[in-house]
């Protein structure tokens, strides 16, 4: 066949990570394995940086196994960076290491700065004639990849965050004295996941009110509704975004954590506590602040098994499509509309409609008030959830993958 | 036989839910309306309060498979109190309530406060020749109950505990950039908790230093151990106990959390962020705070399935001990030695011996530099966390108990 390209492949994983990561790196590296064009099966530490440094991993030495166990094992198991491509000397680097191992195909597992970098890439080879199949295999837990229906990981920390918010839910409840509670969730320009909150509805414990990044964040309209709650129920559960922002565009979080005690943060976190200080001011209530911060990421005990499913096949179909000539492009999911029922396809999506732009909840999906999701955003995000995945125990605990990690002599 | 008493009997749950809290009232309640002599089956409203308010609920009017869910139901169902019994008016009024409808057998579910009320609830009834049998049923995640060898609801706190820590120590090392986590735990004067970070270690992703309340804190060795881990490791994964203290007596997150943002705290909480920031200052490391929150008292998707088990045995101990003519005692755990194999036994024990003092970590399962745990820490949690449960689930979301909470009208 024309199509047949024989040479090593590198893998690597990029930006935050999430439960489900590396189920996509078994998918890419047990199809990697067993393809005779692929010579050798390479992993890249940390990223891009570890193609950069001349640090890769020879997978074809770590024992079977092991690598199953990745199905199951939260976080980047490679290492990942948050590392944007500098210049064109830094492609070339690329390029350089990529000829030194004779690397054919190129899998980059990350959300869209990541698919950026793998377009970049995919460019100067070609521009160089050097014959690279160069596929992004997709990955964010925020679930604000454009050109996918939705995204691996966020299955499962949606799945994460509804059942936490169910059983702070139920928490909240046992004291007659009032409470407000206020749940901080991840997403720094979209709300997916806090919106998943409401999920927690279907067990007849959900948040009373959801704060959303791409509604415009008003102190006073927060405040007076979480009062209303409040004073209707004696309890008010609220989600709330990290990402929630003034109309000047200024993160709330910044603005009233610098204003309080005066130090500045350099990333986002504590406005769960802010915000629960300020409900405390107005209403007198006690009020208590929970930020899931990295749990709902690294929650792997609790993902999808829908997620790590989809995951798997991402990485499985993006080794089969190189295989077959493709290039350029990022494993996407597609949604079927099957009768009800759900039903997703794998399909390939130029890297440039996915790269650099970011996929927001539609304002359609949130209720007029601005302080809850539809109906449409429950019915999209539920099957996402499904299925209880069968992690392997030891002890009662987790057994992870323990990979070797050979340094690639060359 | 001498020993039958007829009469109702009245449930209460007290102080601050646990996982499987439920699970005891299922085993009080179930075995209670299997119970001939037992005439009606009562649940109280929010503990000792319910009572004194006249609010009781008809168990025997819920449906069976509802009462059955409360197995896996996280948080106090019928509603906690925080509430010591005031003086002998209070004991007065309950016993008018017990004499109202007819209450012989009185089951209180709690901590070490609680069997102080269950003891004086008790005495009363007996100084006023009122034939009541009282049955402390323990439960508290803090697992500092006298009397006991440990406590239900601690094997599922410490089993969310060491997966969360497992989990975010995976998180924590996916980049190459060097961060100090702190993981802020449960557990006011007793480090059961705090200590059960350490199980993580039995999946390869152990803290590096965990500091529990037993030990007097200072500052400056605390920030010094943490900098020697980060140097050499370029990770350091600390889990504290939010009940450290100073030399004083007073507790690390008042002091400090005051002098940083000048406002009170009416409840602990925030310490991780405030050891956080002053590791940033002493290492300029990328930091950050993770408190676990109620979710490691609520994480029922996660509770031990020994923990469930034992949790039903001491309610339906209890009520088989008090048809038997047993009174003023509290359930308790004899651990077995059975020849390395875990095994317990209920032991009723006084409730006197059981009120109000707190069992503390010994100071020989904590290592001499006072920053970890030793083996004899970990034998002993370990088993407490086995199992896995089999909560029942509906779209992918666990499926809680929904009880009636039918008034009782007399």
């Amino acid at each position: 066949m024309s199509n047949k390209l024989t040479g090593a492949c590198v893998f690597a994983q990029s930006g935050g990570p999430t439960s489900v990561i590396n189920a996509s790196a078994y998918g890419v590296i047990r199809t990697a394995l067993d393809a005779p064009e692929i010579t050798n099966v390479y992993g890249a530490a940390h990223g891009v940086t570890g193609i950069l440094n001349d640090i890769l991993y020879d997978l074809a030495k770590e024992d079977d196994n092991e690598l199953k166990l990745l199905m199951n094992t939260p976080s980047s198991e490679l290492g990942a960076c948050r590392y944007k491509i500098k210049n064109e000397e830094e492609l070339h680097r690329i390029y350089e290491i990529f000829k030194k191992y004779d690397i054919r195909y190129f899998f980059y597992n990350g959300g869209n700065d990541s698919m950026d970098t793998c377009l970049k890439v995919s460019e100067f080879l070609e521009k160089n004639n050097y014959e690279c199949r160069v596929i992004g295999v997709p990955k964010t837990i925020d679930n604000d990849l454009e050109g996918t229906d939705h995204c691996p990981g966020y299955g499962s920390a949606a799945k994460y965050i509804a059942t936490a918010v169910a059983e702070v839910h139920k928490d909240t409840k046992v004291y007659d004295t009032g409470t407000v509670t206020i749940v901080e969730i991840m997403g720094r320009n979209a709300g997916w996941l806090t919106g998943a909150s409401a999920l927690a509805g279907l067990c007849g414990a959900p948040p009373d009110l959801i704060f959303l990044p791409e509604i415009t964040f008003n102190m006073e309209t927060f405040l007076g509704s979480v009062e209303d709650v409040y004073k209707a129920n004696n309890h008010c559960l609220v989600a709330v975004s990290e990402g929630i922002r003034y109309t000047n565009g200024r993160f709330v979080s910044e603005a009233e954590t610098s204003a309080t005690d005066g130090f500045g943060h350099e990333q986002l976190g504590g406005l769960a506590f802010t915000l629960a200080h300020l409900v405390k001011r107005k209403t007198g209530a006690k009020v208590r602040g929970i930020e899931l911060s990295l749990l709902q990421r690294c929650g792997a005990h609790l993902a999808s098994q829908t997620d790590i499913d989809e995951a798997f096949l991402a990485g499985k179909s993006a080794v089969e499509y190189t295989l077959s000539g493709g290039t350029g492009k990022m494993a996407a999911f597609a949604r079927e509309d099957a009768g009800g029922a759900y039903r997703s396809n794998i399909v390939f999506r130029p890297l440039s409609e996915c790269a650099n732009s970011e996929k927001k909840v539609p304002r359609e999906w949130i209720n007029e008030a601005g302080n809850y999701v539809t109906q449409e955003f429950i019915d999209y995000a539920l099957p996402l959830i499904q299925g209880e995945n069968s992690r392997k125990l030891e002890n009662g605990l987790p057994r992870f993958a323990k990979l070797k990690k050979i340094r690639v002599e060359v």
